[in-house]
């Protein structure tokens, strides 16, 4: 039933933009970890960005990538890799890279992502370390690359010239952001956001969860999840001080979230039931929401940056999708799909979004806010 | 892992109680589907009812019982019942059964539950047709066992003696009407409920759900089952009127419920994420709420009757329960768990509760409802 | 974790062979269904297969594609046909196409197929309803295209001068024979065979499995596998009379065959335990086995079919591969995988084989034999 | 559709056997593991076993019980060891336990068995450590507790009075040797097993198999399970010296086996596809077969053992049982069920054997070996 899903390599096959990048040199830290095999797949086809440092910990380093990975993913290491000596996360290891991307798990990622931006790299990290750092953005590419403007100030207070921290949000946050920021820029501020979330097990990592907790099981709780969503939103919803030295987190029309999170037996796509509420009366009509959500277009695709979707939400009419299974690889896994937008009882409106965690909701967030990066010549 | 949980038959061999009842004969009309299966499995192990006729399709009458149905169950079938003939479902059928347990789908149950009414049999009904009938009850037991009042208006009006239709509430409604009617006892009237469930595949019947659907998979729709839940809930939840004719429909209180339903790849019990607001203010605090849902101790407990289970909500303190697999077997499946209650950002508390969708969200409430009237003499 | 797998819009964008074949007319009987929906998406990206006629049963006909079909992939409806008005399955409602590929469901197979026989269409089938006809050829196109030699004598018998019938093999039998018939060709005759299968739910079709049959749960029994695997194996793996016209069902070595077939909760993919036992003393070590399986090359591939994989048999070293969700998509799908190749202490040799039962087990064969049958101007 | 499982504390409500026995004090040895807590639920329940002591690792020492473990069990802690206090696994720590159950896991299990075996303690142990030693039974209770009589051996080989240990096999040679065992006693020895298994992931403790490795999907391999089948069996099903001081391995007739072992997503019990050849020509029908399968009855039954199940194997006659979710709580999961007997065209006989690898593939294995051992007065 379930037959061929697209694939990312067509990103380098297809005629996507035609501009002509100049090649940058790119580095990934945990490159042996799930999320760094996916950075690793995602920019062995990339048009412009270059592997050129692969780095891990002490324990893989001086080996060559085919040896020291456990590779987990369905489609083989890529050749540009395969014989690549990885070598250790120390800032004198990552040559001539002029960005690093991390996909190092958060016991490791403050220090090293820390360095990395002392030593003069732009880091995209996928870490949670510095999401709630006041000075680092928080960015989703298709809702706020905007808060880049806060990187001069970045930068600034560490005295630094090239070196800098982006990181992208946690999964569930990136997929109900994207709507939620289309419905604000359509129909003004949100006041409330009620969400319970049907996470995929691979938003655990691996090994993650252990099968005998989640076959035919739900487990109704992921730690600090309910507390990342219900902060991140306001950060990354929220806009900039004017003099872009702060971050405003939705202050102006306060932004009330409840989040409720839990695990299924899927293995990827993150399902969420959203119902919100809107500032402005009377709230726009499912109708009216529908036709913004499909209008929604982000700056990340008027510049065309090659691993943005070409089209950000996809709004189902079908009543029962969007489904994980079915519709988790659209765009290449860089869009949302959002189906069955009714009113709601209690608020104005309600809908279902699903996010690729493994995709929007990871590593293509890092290399899309790198594309950015890049075409404003922020790196 | 799974280990044996709970038996039935237990239910015989302990001393729930010790009245002793007459002998009560019953029939199971619709017998060799799911529910009539169920059925038998409960009452073939019941202290004083009695399965006097099996009843079903032109299409099983005639036959042993054994040879009639496609048994499904995992425990054989009951010695009681193996060698019993199938009868028809018109009213002469029946015998002299004084309670008829209807486990018939909804496409044959309004006729023959009707014409059984009308042959002056005590019709106790899993199906959904009579649940909006301005004269029947829709009765959880551990809820609103008092909508029992309105049965001699429902006879009257019929100019019946004898006979009348109960009916119990839909799986979903049934599991979290319990706690809501737990708190509104505690704390009064609700104001607002929101809640986004996950329910297992047994909820849709036999053959049901395709498994092409749904393994690795969520489907965020479920026909009917929001309007379902919006609707029942306040039938349940509200009184009747003083002179004991009509559903108040909680309109003294009017009440608003947003429910978003999800299919799962769970066997059975369904989960549901829950927010409520109470009309009083300030509302009560999570430790409250707790409190209450232990205390809670319903009518049908109070009377003894069998199948009701020793207590009706069970309260989690870990943070990652309740879970389908761990807790669906709790009393036998005729309890409710609930857990993770805590202070919703939007409304005032939040909380997950897990209902076994084949016990007491089915069969089990029908039995219940019907002990209820054998101990109130209104059969 | 699991990252889009191959595209088979690949197919038309890479390079895969030069030759500049003309254009070949096609028509899809069963459109509508899930085998005829996989045959869709492959033909609408076929370099020279053109689709010219959708025909399903009486009630789709007259309607565009996009309204008469549940589509059931997770690639989108093909542009090509989504306003394709759908025909019936009568002779004169194919038109002007030269091949019709049928996916229709075997109770109708046989009469639709015969009659477009007769009416001088070149009909591929996926139905079993052909498979035993002494006439019919049973082609596993990585195995047995020289059973093609049949066709002329098929045609004569029935006084026909273009209409022909091929069928492709059941898919656990198609996914083993390949493997076998690697190694007759390099060791010579097996005597033995011993197989168990777990297959995956979507080799029942749609709606097929019930979810509550098979999560949690593997049933060892699917009706009529193991009676086609056992013969089926004969056909495809015998040669043909001298004269070419019977088949010669392995009978001048006989082949004794034992299958136990299972079904499985995995989605796409049948995983298949294997034990053979050879003429030749003394037998070829697994080395030799595994050197053979990686040096096999068909026909199909040297004559540049397109669909045809670059590689038949992926041989894997890990010793806990393949697996189905991590190998299914290998070449996409039209490639079988092994692995634990290794000494079997009852017979000679002991394997694990892999085959995507809805791709090279199915659609993708039929597809691949016409294309043999283009290259080889029987068409 | 799952309807309460029968449950272990029916053991201790039935009358299943009359003889009054002494109270036996035993002790668990890994007691907060998985393993460990099954021996709880099932020791809390016994008619004569007594929990005298819990034994764990120096971090649970001190603890509570209820604080020491996390509780994985579907059914509650039982009442009776909640606040029993942890202690070591020094044999100084068991106390006046007359009996030792082992839990632990095999990097532990060696060296503190063997430490108490030397402080005189009968262990019953589920590890794998001492199951080829060559003073050591290897006991599938209804198969051949006749192996104690090498215990006295064993006891004067190491110069003990009373200390001896016991092991049970690993649960897929537990499950298939039972039928095979049968066979022998009814129709002479085997000479030939062909086996596939597809078994459950508990099976692999906790937390055992990553959800990502076997959530749509079979992994065709577990580390040394063909080699413990196949080396297992031939201990199990071979016989004493004369002497009784050492075990024959079936070498008066050579038994090959073969097996092939598979991880399937289910949660308990193992399936096995088997295939056997019988020295004796010609061999039985299949009818004979399931008669004697059906017929058979084992000592432990003989003697009242009160873990024993009443019928040792069910043999089903439906074309697609046994299943493990339907038939794994068969006698409590102290029996096994067998289907699908038929000829095998290779060898003579094949069939699918069903095993709760979690009760007679484990701690109920080792309670029965242990309550033979009472009733023979070897404890």
């Amino acid at each position: 039933m379930q037959l061929h899903p697209p694939s990312p390599s067509l990103l380098s096959t297809l005629p996507l933009f035609i501009m002509s990048h100049r090649e940058v040199k790119v580095a990934v830290a945990g490159a042996t970890g799930t999320v760094g095999q996916r950075f690793i797949v995602l920019l062995s086809a990339h048009p412009y960005f270059r592997i050129s440092s692969l780095n891990a910990s002490a324990r893989s380093a001086g080996k060559a990538y085919k040896d020291a990975v456990k590779w987990k993913q369905p489609v083989p290491i890529p050749k540009v890799v395969l014989d690549m000596t990885v070598k250790q996360c120390r800032p004198e290891d990552f040559g001539d890279a002029e960005i690093v991307f991390s996909g190092l798990d958060s016991d490791a990622a403050g220090d090293i992502e820390e360095a990395l931006r002392k030593a003069e790299y732009a880091v995209f990290s996928n870490a949670g370390n510095f999401r709630r750092d006041p000075l680092v953005p928080l960015v989703v590419p298709l809702v706020n690359p905007s808060h880049f403007a806060i990187v001069p100030h970045q930068k600034a207070s560490l005295d630094l010239k090239k070196g800098f921290i982006i990181t992208n949000a946690n999964c569930s946050t990136t997929g109900l952001s994207i709507p939620l920021h289309a419905l604000e820029k359509a129909f003004g501020p949100l006041e409330t956001i009620m969400v319970t979330t049907m996470q995929a097990i691979s938003g655990a990592g691996y090994p993650g969860v252990p099968s005998l907790d989640i076959l035919d099981n739900v487990v109704p709780y992921i730690g600090k999840e309910e507390e990342k969503m219900e902060w991140e939103l306001t950060k990354i919803l929220g806009g900039l001080s004017d003099d872009q030295s702060a971050f405003e987190m939705h202050s102006k029309y306060p932004m009330k979230v409840s989040a409720a999170c839990n695990r299924v037996p899927v293995l990827d796509g993150h399902l969420e039931c959203a119902s919100v509420r809107f500032a402005r009366r009377p709230p726009p009509s499912p109708q009216q929401v529908k036709d913004a959500l499909r209008a929604f277009y982000s700056e990340v695709q008027k510049l065309g940056c090659p691993s943005a979707p070409e089209q950000a939400i996809f709004v189902h009419e079908e009543p029962d999708r969007p489904q994980p299974r079915l519709d988790r690889y659209f765009q290449n896994g860089s869009g949302v799909s959002v189906g069955r937008v009714r009113e709601c009882p209690v608020l104005d409106i309600k809908f279902v979004c699903l996010v690729n965690n493994v995709s929007i909701g990871a590593a293509t967030s890092s290399i899309i806010n790198a594309e950015y990066a890049v075409a404003k010549n922020i790196v």
